[in-house]
């Protein structure tokens, strides 16, 4: 059956995650519903990311079969035609070969996650974690250096992640500001479960002074998931690309 | 009696427009009854710019006064929290001098318009005017310098504007692609009703290839309301920031 690969852009913040759940409607959900009104019949939408609750995404990759062939371009505009209007798009479909498995085939995800970091609240800005206290982010950046490579990152782990193992390599995790925002870029080939946010979470807390760079890295070593700082919030975490390896298409 | 100039930030999407109006919520309504709450009597909110329905600002002014003196980071921060949750903050107070009024004593407004320019349309960006058909950035920008200096710009301006004269001079007006995203940056002493929505509406017009770059500026000299382009969306708009000569502070 012909095969796309879709690249989907999506708000995080009404849907209760990626996957498909009974408690309400989930980013997979949506796609699917419209992918349905486009072919006619049951589809399933396989994403290469489990994005949870409120987390956004300018770069998830999917796939998808059809029974039958459309050009690439309609089936971009016709999945975004049906998915209105819920804010979830479809950036690009190409067709792929039927080995392509968005999720199998993945070889890197990309993360961002936004501090907005002011005493003032926001008032435009709804993608971005608001943090009062004034951040170091050379520190923070600092702290980072000790969870890039390879680990057991059970200290960073929600309790209900699901990874066999609790080893990942880390490839990058870097802190920079740009005015107000302190962003933080993360990639790897794949993450546990909360991750990034539990990552970011306790990175604040060296940034604002209440942990030392050093801590991060004991805490790392301790293997014990109540060493970890808070976790941080959804709002401000974006799945911002997916790699595969070329020979794939 | 004691006067603070405020920089205000706000999203326009859920209010009527800055100036107060009978059918529903301004931003000078919200910003007045937070501060009637922190002062305990009646008070008036004068704002640089009366922002249209829907009009953003991360740089709009205002000044306010009180019976009596409070630490400026004090109304900034009482005024933000009797703000919640209403998508209005105060980015700074600073005290300043009864001779500073916030529409007179302003010497420049700034204004910027963002246009999401791609096919899909936007799961993420509420605060941009999307455009599906490809828009030639290049050829705006040279529209756009027929439209810099001083002119007669009733072409651009709305029916409903009250201004005494057409008269306005243009200092700049600028288009940069960055990306997806085309930029419309301009900046004037004072700008009409409607007049930096007329002028991006039209020279869309031109980035789309329906009208010649020389048609902008023909359009401008037939002082004609009915020669203008369409009138771009408020969504993309944001006062970007008023400025004032520094003696008066």
């Amino acid at each position: 059956m012909p095969r796309y690969m879709l690249v989907v852009e999506y708000d995080g913040g009404p849907f209760v995650g990626w996957q498909r759940q009974t408690n309400g409607m989930s980013v997979q959900q949506a796609l699917e519903e419209a992918a349905e009104r486009l072919c006619g019949g049951p589809t399933r939408v396989h994403g290469a990311g489990r994005t949870d609750t409120g987390v956004h995404a300018t770069g998830q990759v999917a796939h998808v079969e059809f029974s039958r062939a459309w050009p690439e371009d309609t089936v971009r505009d016709a999945i975004n035609a049906h998915l209105r209007p819920a804010p979830v798009a479809v950036l690009a479909a190409r067709s792929v070969p039927d080995t392509f498995d968005a999720r199998h085939s993945a070889v890197r995800r990309h993360y961002r996650y936004r501090i907005l970091n002011r005493r003032p609240p926001p008032a435009l800005e709804r993608h971005a974690w608001h943090v009062a206290a004034p951040l170091d982010a050379a520190a923070m950046h600092e702290a980072a250096q000790h969870l890039v490579g390879r680990h057991d990152f059970t200290t960073y782990r929600a309790s209900q992640c699901q990874a066999k193992s609790p080893v990942r390599t880390l490839e990058t995790l870097t802190v920079a500001r740009d005015g107000e925002m302190v962003i933080v870029t993360t990639d790897a080939r794949a993450f546990l479960h909360n991750q990034v946010r539990a990552m970011v979470g306790t990175l604040v807390e060296v940034g604002a002074g209440r942990w030392a760079v050093g801590d991060v890295a004991d805490a790392l070593e301790a293997a014990d998931r109540t060493r970890c700082g808070p976790v941080a919030p959804a709002l401000g975490l974006t799945l911002t690309g997916v790699d595969y390896p070329p020979d794939i298409f």
